[in-house]
């Protein structure tokens, strides 16, 4: 027979994966107390939160529970790097149904474990509850390390506009899984477990980066959050993007845009920034400039090629 | 027609529950970029996460979103407070289907919001999508000011037991609305919404207290993590605790035991801890003592009047 959660209980779930979980040494109590406490020597830690919820982050036929694992990870760490701080620790909340293998939670452990170690992260307390569908929450901290955070209001009218990471692989992976496909692999790959260059974060930080954020909502959108913050105009040379092979035989398949995919697909947690000209970072791509706002184009705009653009913008939750 | 999630939209609901927000001088960036910073001058951080998920941690029909609201808080809180720290801030995850009502999700955040400026708690962040169940995810944050944590695992031989707060009454309100009647009202209030005493955290670190932990599962199954932790066993004095009235009442009207209410019933978020005999602070009330572990009695057990007890124990999730 199957063992699932409710036959290993909550209590037993909780000695499994707590049991094997490494503790890095900013962490003063770690799971088993009514609270975790963590050194921060710093001064000042950097918070962020996401849930991901069955059926709207991901399906258990599309992603394994390995994958979800990962990616839960992934989004909260690809946050905390965005700041340009270096992420140390994570607490994960758990919900499930009673009737749900053992194995799947262990795996989603693992996965949550292993993108964790890549940057040497924590996993210090968390939550386990009964639940209809699953839900996973993550809240990732990080640290500064004695730097400014660099925040999506910085932009300043001169600055170019840098990207590094990929764009619009996850989006292409959705597409292709939707029409009941599992090819290319790498596309969908990169929509089960994306791969943000977490090192580019604090690398931009420290090159001086005049704001930044992850790319999860997609470029527009999210360069759209910059400009707005910053009350600049961006505009995006749709010329400097590189439109992977992958992409274009997805769109080609299915009668997408492939620029469409890398403009305002989310999820692959690509960094965007802002630098002055010299300060752009080796393997970083500038994609175009930032500008002052005029009587055509207000602040708070962003343009493709000087023009707006006109396809299906960024992902909004709530909204279909 | 009633604004809904749906029309109503991710940015949207995230402007209008980010606008009234207090700010906290510890606040450094707040909402509104990739993750926030908070100030920790004490160089030590209590992190706490809670998942509460319609259906199996409220009810629409028993709880108001004003009422969820304050109670995800609460239970946070209240985690933060049993380790001696003082609450500072807080990030939450928020998951409802697009035809909630926006006011609903309003009334929510108005709860959250109330119950953490109980304590000058600033809420810094959070995230919004869409679910089929409501779910709330809450991360507390608390700050030592300089003491030691009071763990679990500090109670020695020779302690008293004491406890301050409500026990029994949310799980008498429980036990009332399960059978569809909506009084007593006092221990219906009880399970909308918990009152811990917060202040008595700190209060209880400040006076020595040797372990310490809130009472969400259940006096004698919280007991038992202070037992198993500290290796120890704790014998609990059944006339010293306090049957309230309206716990009578409601034994009395549904066939149960009132003092079962008070040993297993969760969810009030009392503090129990031990202390040393001349440490226990004013108003705690004295309920048992601990013991060294022997051949009859092993370390890790927590004894009733001298003996098991074997009514329904604490409250644990997977399992029914």
């Amino acid at each position: 027979m199957t063992e699932t959660l409710g036959s290993t209980g909550e209590f037993g779930l909780i000695a499994a994966v707590t049991r094997g979980l490494a503790r890095g040494e900013d962490v003063l109590v770690g799971p088993g107390d009514d609270a975790a406490v963590v050194a921060v020597p710093d001064g000042r830690l950097v918070i962020t939160t996401d849930l991901l919820v069955e059926g709207r982050h991901f399906r258990q036929d599309w992603s394994s529970a390995y994958d979800v694992g990962r990616k839960a990870a992934a989004q909260n760490l690809s946050d905390i790097v965005a700041m340009g701080a270096r992420p140390t620790s994570m607490v994960v909340g758990f919900g499930a149904p009673a009737d749900l293998p053992t194995a799947w939670a262990l795996e989603l452990n693992q996965g949550l474990v292993d993108e964790a170690e890549l940057l040497e992260v924590s996993i210090i307390g968390g939550d386990t509850v009964q639940s209809d569908k699953i839900v996973v929450s993550v809240t990732a901290f990080g640290s500064l390390d004695g730097r400014a955070p660099v925040l999506r209001s910085g932009a300043r009218p001169g600055d170019e506009v840098a990207v590094v990471g990929r764009l619009g692989w996850a989006e292409a992976g959705y597409a292709v899984l939707q029409r009941g496909f599992r090819s290319p692999r790498s596309v969908v790959e990169a929509h089960r477990r994306p791969q943000p260059p977490y090192a580019e974060g604090p690398r931009a930080a420290i090159a001086g980066a005049s704001s930044m954020c992850d790319v999860s909502d997609g470029l527009l959108s999210d360069l759209g959050h910059i400009a707005e913050a910053s009350q600049v105009v961006i505009d995006v040379r749709s010329r400097a993007l590189t439109v992977a092979e992958p992409l274009q035989a997805v769109a080609a398949a299915t009668g997408a845009d492939a620029l469409g995919f890398v403009l305002t697909g989310g999820e692959d947690h690509a960094l965007v920034g802002t630098f002055e000209p010299a300060d752009v970072p080796d393997g970083w791509t500038v994609i175009g400039a930032v500008a002052e706002g005029n009587e055509n184009v207000p602040a708070g705009t962003v343009t493709v090629d000087g023009a707006a653009y006109t396809a299906v913008s960024g992902h909004a939750h709530f909204r279909s």
